[in-house]
């Protein structure tokens, strides 16, 4: 990929600052040649990858390499992008949504600076990712689970900064994050929290500040650059019992809804509870042409027929329970029976026990995996993925609404169907898988218009998005419409106060710094 | 109590500033007589009222109103101190940090706005109390209960944002908020979170937002006024059971917690638990003179005597389930015989079903009380009461180090020693509670070393308070000197953003505005 300059930079502003980058961190962990900035840029991209192009990487291995690089970041005005580990597939990996911006990979920075096993914590680095976390627990034979994502290949790190879900009982990641340490945009370092005084043991335990508490403004953000943080952990449980229940029918989703959400609610329930529809099942047993060999969405007829062929439901509940054998005895009594309200087949019954194997990708117990990657195999060719993901209430009647709307939406652009809910509480996250070959320029176009016009649509009933793609940053974020957009105008208050030259991540979510505030998408 | 000016104001501004006040309130909600700066002084001052004056109050009765007060205090350069109900007793009740700041009394916007059974949280503005929302649900038959702290007499809202704490599985209060309405200190109206859509039904549901999440940046903050949030209730259990243990003596708080933290760790126990030594108990039977009629703190031997003819043990521990029955049932067998391991007496056992009547003034039922008040009559005279509150890690090793060094420093200002832990989760709030005839100059100077002398030796060994009495939140936010003070550096950096006159709350919890900068305390 061809040299993009960050906006204003010439060519010799842009190599002295590459050059006192280099300095910082060695030649080595500089990356400018046309090959790096392919690694670094958006391998699902709809369409041009050239659209998010980074005009380079630079990799500091420690938090004062860091500190070295924001600051003559803001010395010679080269806009940064952080990273963690750039795997945020579907989102734009490790592309920048500024133009030419400097990616700033964190990846060097990848060792598990503590682990608790009595207090249930972790302290990581950027760089570690799920596999790591999870052999480093192994290696240390500490009884603590991790809570995962589809795809462990990410940071732990970066995916809870960036509101990333699992489907344990930990599963809101971003909620499990305790104590931070921070660069500030003009290279202050600010650990949050108690951490905030020094050498205070509940740092990683205490999950507020004396004052104001920052974690979460650190999410979705692009106030500063995350060094470490401290990350709760699940305690290893005595034993897990999953239940499986095929559901027939599409609509059955809103009687699956307002059985299990009130259970989520109530905590007799404590894990995030996916519910992905048959697709999600498929993909794991070839391509898309195995199945149906013709452009346009599968008809309806030959869903019913495969789910009858390959013994599917229309979706899949899976809840899994965690702890004391006699205690998931009895949860697993009042989940059975709130379900056979509904549906005569009883569920399968899977034991698991301390001593017994893991069942390996079994991402409801902590186990990282890939294997959600092969979802990218299912059209063929250069396969990639968006993800539409509204958060709607709990209820049947939101969750029904919800699919009928995105539902035609997606049928009306005679595209696949793949939906998931998961239940974390009050809310499900609805994610809306669009598979396309990023190759096929009619394929990426129709994405791009269906995906459009489900935002639109979506916010016009009332439900936003809680992450979205580089490219639609700004237009979703357009759809948070209050009062004029005043949080909007609060985010880049503060984003001007703390970040003058407007360095870090500008665009991220929709945030823009005055610096670069003309290259925002349109607002409404 | 007389008028004390905001700095700098001259009598004839503040006419001109709170006639602009009544022309928005009315005259009513004006309030600026010395009757009036009484009635908003702090009752439980460590000494004379005078020294946190407020130079009188506002109330407004609707958003529209706050609106226009924040923009005229602006115009006019008056501070405000907001307060919800300002019953923050033993912490400032409604008096401001700084001489002369107007308070800005939120008590007539006291809506409970909704209350959503099915999905199990309510919204409320910041004049609602424990009380108020208790009844309401009553009178709207809504199977939920509340999460109350020991006084119920305060707001729900003020209580959140303060980062108060109950005794029930939503016992971290502060985490219950989901979705706010703030005025920021120049007076735009901001929603967070999924409300900063119009009409976004999961405002209150998802805890996040799309970009960084704002909530607990507006904890303990001076960087808004918060005029209405969503806050999480628990739905009403099918049964409860109380497990509760006379635990003997004073050392044993070690077992109890290397044995309890890990079951409230792994969500065995959801409730937050509160170990209140003995004084806790016995205020509810007397007062001190009736059990010990001597200056200086009650002799080691007359403590034993009192545990013995009272039948107390020097801590006791009560433990509530919630939920099914079974669970309930298999859960408690789980608790008991891990602490058998430790205390041959088995524990009192309490069954609550639904239908049964609620325990009156039960905490851990979330039933509103001010049973807690009584403590104040401990001493007799104008009795007063300081909490210092380090958090400590939940475990042994760091409780009975905190509990040693403070027990040894309250023994050395010859003072009764009442000390609670309530296990939050990782951590424990370790609250000492000081009590104190406020008209009795030598107690009081007794008290004010003594909390400086607790303050300074725990955070020499790394504990930090979560909250603390006006008097000290200067000297506490001095603990926090990470990097010499960075994260204060930050905060006084989004406060002068948000606020150029500063006119929110100068000096919350030792955060002090441009402004007013010169009349914070000695810094380190």
């Amino acid at each position: 990929m061809e040299l993009r300059l960050p906006p204003r930079i010439s060519p010799t502003d842009f190599q002295r600052a590459t050059a006192a980058f280099a300095n910082v961190v060695g030649q080595e962990w500089l990356m400018v040649t046309d090959e790096d900035r392919e690694a670094y840029s958006d391998t699902y991209a709809p369409g041009p990858k050239e659209q998010w192009p980074p005009s380079g990487a630079v990799a500091p291995g420690t938090v004062e390499e860091v500190q070295a690089i924001v600051r003559l970041a803001n010395e010679h005005r080269v806009p940064l992008w952080p990273v963690s580990r750039g795997k945020n597939l579907g989102y734009g990996a490790s592309a920048p949504r500024l133009p030419g911006a400097m990616v700033l990979d964190m990846g060097r920075m990848n060792k598990v600076l503590e682990l608790d096993e009595k207090l249930a914590y972790c302290v990581v680095e950027p760089g570690v990712s799920f596999f790591d976390l999870y052999d480093h627990i192994q290696r240390e034979k500490a009884a603590l689970w991790t809570s995962v994502p589809g795809n462990g290949w990410g940071s732990v790190l970066g995916n809870a900064l960036d509101h990333g879900i699992g489907y344990t009982p930990y599963g809101l990641h971003a909620r499990n994050l305790c104590g931070m340490e921070v660069i500030t945009p003009t290279g202050e370092l600010v650990r949050t929290g108690m951490g905030a005084m020094d050498n205070n043991p509940a740092w990683h335990l205490f999950p507020f500040g004396y004052g104001p508490t920052w974690e979460l403004a650190f999410t979705q953000s692009n106030l500063g650059v995350v060094t470490k943080a401290g990350l709760w952990l699940q305690p290893a449980p005595e034993t897990s019992l999953q239940l499986t229940w095929d559901i027939p029918n599409e609509e059955d989703i809103g009687w699956v809804m307002d059985t299990i959400a009130p259970m989520k609610i109530s905590g007799l329930i404590e894990q995030n509870v996916f519910i992905p529809s048959w697709l999600g099942k498929i993909v794991l047993k070839g391509q898309r042409k195995d199945f149906w060999d013709k452009p346009g969405a599968i008809p309806e007829w030959r869903v019913q027929e495969l789910l009858t062929e390959h013994k599917l439901g229309y979706w899949q509940v899976q809840i899994r329970l965690y702890g004391d054998e006699a205690v998931n005895k009895a949860k697993a009594e009042v989940i059975k029976s709130a379900m056979a309200r509904h549906l005569a087949t009883p569920p399968l019954e899977e034991w698991w026990r301390q001593g017994d194997p893991v069942n390996q990708y079994d991402t409801t117990m902590g186990v990282p995996s890939a294997v959600a990657l092969q979802m990218g195999d299912w059209i063929g060719g250069a396969g990639a993925h968006m993800g539409f993901s509204p958060v709607v209430p709990a209820t049947s009647e939101h969750v029904l609404g919800q699919l009928k709307r995105s539902r035609k939406i997606i049928a009306d652009y005679d595209t696949d169907f793949y939906a998931s809910f998961t239940i974390g509480g009050r809310f499900a996250n609805n994610i809306n898988m669009l598979m396309f070959d990023r190759t096929d320029a009619a394929q990426v176009e129709t994405m791009k218009a269906l995906f459009n016009t489900l935002i639109r649509e979506s916010a016009a009933a009332g439900y936003g998005e809680y992450r979205t793609h580089l490219g639609w940053m700004d237009p979703v974020m357009d759809t948070f419409n209050f009062n004029d957009h005043s949080l909007r105008a609060m985010n880049e208050k503060i984003k001007d106060a703390l970040d003058p030259n407007g360095i870090i991540a500008p665009g991220k979510q929709g945030v823009w710094p005055a610096a670069y505030r003309d290259m925002a998408g349109a607002r409404a």
